[in-house]
């Protein structure tokens, strides 16, 4: 960063935050309606902001980065429990501030999914689907330990989007990876955002 | 391969691809009745199909060989959108010709979980828990991603014939391996195919 | 072992075996509950009694050790038809006993997970997540596949007792590191007993 401009990976990076942020209050939300105690809601509010990068990183053969990141485990902690705090207050987040952090989250998570896939040397199908694991398998985990079809797979267009940011960002990398992070990254916000309100959905059959 | 004769082996890499599309049909089979969207569809079938060994080559340490192979990725890909058009055009495939072709996949990945059990060092215990995941490991994760309890835990033989199959492809390695493959696949598919009758099965308590 | 006295790891290995017992046993009887055949009944006591730890190794990047350890795979396999035999039978455990096995593994469980993420070169709250998934990650996988919303999410202290003994173990390993594994461990399996009283319990929203 000179001169004042601002370095793209860092806007990844605050989105990345306030996903985890989101992701993180999500999973709390979801273990409260399944009845669970205080350990339950740490567990579903810490696997949905972490557990799509978790897997991702065992799928691509390394320990989990955020194992080997203490602030950032300890950043994902401190959501959840922010969001526990709030949900023993009856407090609710505005749905359209939570639809947004949840977009930007999954921009920022479709990026660093593919990005990192490129690192690990695997082809673009292969980044595409690691694209969708990070932004979408912690709320695949939270889904299913709380006993319910995971929402992915039938509402909405996070997966979609996941898809082309993914691609969007692997198509670029090859030019430039920070541009290439901010475009696939917004491709996914967008989408995802479109999804959320509801006036675009896939087809069922 | 000379002479004419055919090599086992491509006999097995047949059978697998004929798995892949049976497994990616019975996904989208499933996840049609689970209500899914296109994307929950696409999601439900690919992990049918490789699901198993995508799960086995992690266990082993490796990077999943299908994100490494994008020929069978995509193959897999290709298999699971046929089922979905099916699906939307309201198509059944007939009930045996779906049963065999399970039958045959579960042959063909019962041996080659064994046998890169086998490669990874691993002992005949371990070699056959891993035949079983990777024949049956993408269905387990299709029923539990469906709300279901997975099939494989209460009906039919195909871990069994996995589990026979993986045993007898790890007894005869040390003397052939491509006819060890290709004697403990047919003893994996003959036992499946037993399980499909629905004449026998195993007890419950 | 010299002049008589116990290696307090010893120990923690004679609580493990009890504690693999025990596991195996409750996840055979989820299957029993759950309707499942023969085969889902050895899945199910099985993934109660390794997947913890099973899940623990991939995480922190190695093959899973009871997979290299064929006696130990032998005996979980053999403790879990010992479960099914005194199904069958309907014999039914007597419950002080089971919840005392349980509190026994579940202490050894979170100290052999602690060290283990110490060994792997981890911090202690990502050590302290290890001795948890170690502890708990079997039983949560067996309630999974059975379809039930993970116990230790809505009940219990099995996992507040293992994040304490994994704590314990992690803060006096480096002093003495048998020492650590048996203090934490009767910390984990403190907690976990007063857990089972049902007089002590977490707080739900």
């Amino acid at each position: 960063m000179t001169g004042g401009s601002v370095d793209p990976l860092d806007l990844v990076a605050v989105a990345d935050r306030i996903g985890i942020v989101a992701f993180a209050v999500s999973g709390v939300v979801v273990g409260i309606r399944a009845k669970l105690d205080l350990y339950g809601l740490v567990v579903l509010g810490l696997v949905t902001a972490i557990g799509g990068g978790f897997t991702r990183d065992i799928v691509i053969g390394d320990i989990p980065r955020v194992l080997q990141t203490t602030d950032y485990l300890l950043f994902a902690i401190g959501a959840t429990f922010i969001g526990i705090v709030g949900g023993a207050l009856k407090l609710t987040a505005p749905e359209p501030i939570m639809k947004a952090a949840d977009a930007l989250g999954t921009g920022a998570f479709a990026a660093t999914g593919a990005l990192l896939s490129r690192e690990a040397g695997l082809d673009w199908p292969a980044g595409v689907i690691l694209a969708i694991l990070t932004a979408t398998g912690g709320g695949v985990i939270r889904d299913v330990l709380a006993g319910e079809i995971p929402q992915v797979l039938h509402r909405g267009l996070n997966a979609t989007g996941s898809a082309a940011g993914g691609a969007v960002t692997l198509a670029l990398a090859p030019t430039d990876v920070t541009a290439a992070a901010l475009a696939g990254g917004i491709v996914a916000l967008v989408i995802t955002a479109a999804g959320h309100t509801e006036r675009v959905r896939l087809p069922k059959i």
